[in-house]
């Protein structure tokens, strides 16, 4: 099973859904960037897992559907609104279908699963919580922003305090998400953003503990990989927020800045050769550390990605 | 100024608009076919309103938007939702924006306002009321239907007992509705539907005696004209519900019916030069009929309808 949020993790999902019987595969998403917008509830981590393992992502953008269109967006924006999340046509879809679904009495992780099942998802797909969980970012400045308005609206530019996750002391682990952890094999901690995407997962009451207490070999998979040119704005922005994120608690942005973060919940660590440098200091956190050739990274070839993984974990 | 609700009365609007300053034109929309859906606050009748006065209407369809595409409900049908009701791509950002802004705090009169701004709207659209107002169909059966529900998804086939405005009791006029009644020269009652269009508005509390008090001339717009052949089924299903709502009240689908529905409030009541024969009916109730060639169907010559409207007004 693997625990993780948005792009990074999607990817490594996708590579073990194609290597493992996709039916014993079960992956914790992160909610706290979801958001209501329009009145619609938007998860972006949910939808980019499903999007991904439906096939359905768009390959080059790494976040929503491929085909996809933006006419109601143009139409918002002729209308004088101020756009900053884009949301495709088709994606529109998904957010309908849950908004109205939750309007009807359902919970957030049936939904999930109904709309996995109706995308072809065979993994299961659960979200960390069904309570509301809002990750923010407060700036030096002093206002409170949705981290994904720190994020895409202002590009994880404005220098920040500290991040939040509101609701997070009244949240529960969805049905299910605790079951999975106590059951697994293996658990991957995903190459996500770890303090948007993996801490708020972590700080769910009870998830740590189950984390411990888990009989499963615990597998963390850096975020970071050194010198790896980033060309694309969007991807700016993930590189610049994850390490100002990092930076709020203390921990610097390389690959064994991430593993201190993980350290006592993890036996494994995944680095990248080009962060081989770096397994000593891994490996003085009392971290296995595993040192293989470049993953996940876009372009990447399939399958020596999926060997890789495979062998790490 | 005028009353009224969805396609006919937009029609109407639109000639209207073209015939005097739209600056000096009011309109007063029904509100109670109003439906939350997909956690989306969807106003037919205004947005029909809107469109038709903006120019960007469907000439062919009769509602929604030109250029339009269904993208977004194509995707929800893959997901396995049973979509009765569609909402375009474009007319979508109509949703979003209205829904959004409601979140906000703002009331429906200025969102109304703003969305009239920003297509360009010179006539001022009003909703009858910022209430929540929801017109019900009880069927035969016992089955309670919202409006829109009857009419699209059951395309008016089902017996009906009675119709309900469910919340006009605690109802007040928009902001501006009062005013413009009493401060206009004519006003118009369109050719909408009578029981689903007209009647809400005219129920709502404060309305009626603003019109028995107004130095205006009242002006009714007989919706039905006889002997018109329909061949579209959505036109089909509006006939049927005229005819099937006016039946529930005891008022025959006739010009003269709909005529004894309004004679309190009118002085002058137009009937299509087809249903000449019940002018003696109209003028019985005491009202000033007045006869004229075809008013209003899609593709009679605009400017023929342009004179006669302004003839009858």
């Amino acid at each position: 099973m693997g625990l993780g949020g948005g792009i990074g993790a999607s990817r490594l999902w996708r590579v073990l859904a194609g290597a493992v019987d996709p039916a014993r595969l079960t992956v914790v998403v992160n909610t706290g960037d979801d958001l209501w917008m329009h009145g619609l509830r938007i998860c972006p981590d949910l939808d980019t897992t499903l999007y991904a393992l439906s096939g359905r992502q768009d390959p080059t953008r790494g976040w929503g559907l491929s085909d996809e269109s933006f006419r109601c967006m143009e139409a918002l924006r002729g209308l004088g609104h101020r756009v900053w999340f884009n949301l495709g046509d088709l994606d529109l879809a998904t957010h309908l279908l849950r908004t109205g679904l939750l309007h009807d009495g359902w919970r957030l992780a049936e939904i999930t699963g109904r709309l996995a099942a109706a995308m072809g998802v065979r993994a299961r797909v659960l979200p960390m919580t069904e309570q509301e969980v809002t990750t923010r970012v407060e700036t030096a400045d002093g206002r409170l922003l949705h981290y994904e308005e720190y994020l895409v609206l202002h590009r994880a530019s404005p220098p920040i305090r500290r991040v939040l996750y509101d609701g997070i002391e009244r949240a529960k682990p969805a049905p299910g998400v605790l079951e999975a952890i106590a059951a697994a094999d293996i658990v991957v901690l995903a190459p996500s953003n770890p303090i948007a995407s993996v801490v708020p997962i972590l700080a769910v009451p009870g998830l740590r503990d189950a984390l411990e207490g888990t009989a499963a070999a615990v597998v963390a998979v850096s975020p970071i990989v050194s010198g790896v040119p980033i060309t694309e704005s969007g991807e700016r922005a993930r590189a610049r927020s994850r390490a100002a994120l990092l930076a709020s608690v203390g921990v610097p942005a390389t690959a064994s800045g991430v593993a201190r973060l993980y350290h006592r919940l993890c036996q494994r660590y995944v680095l990248d050769t080009a962060d081989r440098d770096e397994a000593d200091a891994v490996r003085a956190l009392g971290l296995d550390p595993v040192v293989l050739p470049t993953l996940l990274h876009a372009g990447a070839p399939a399958k020596a990605i999926q060997d890789a993984v495979l062998a790490a974990v």
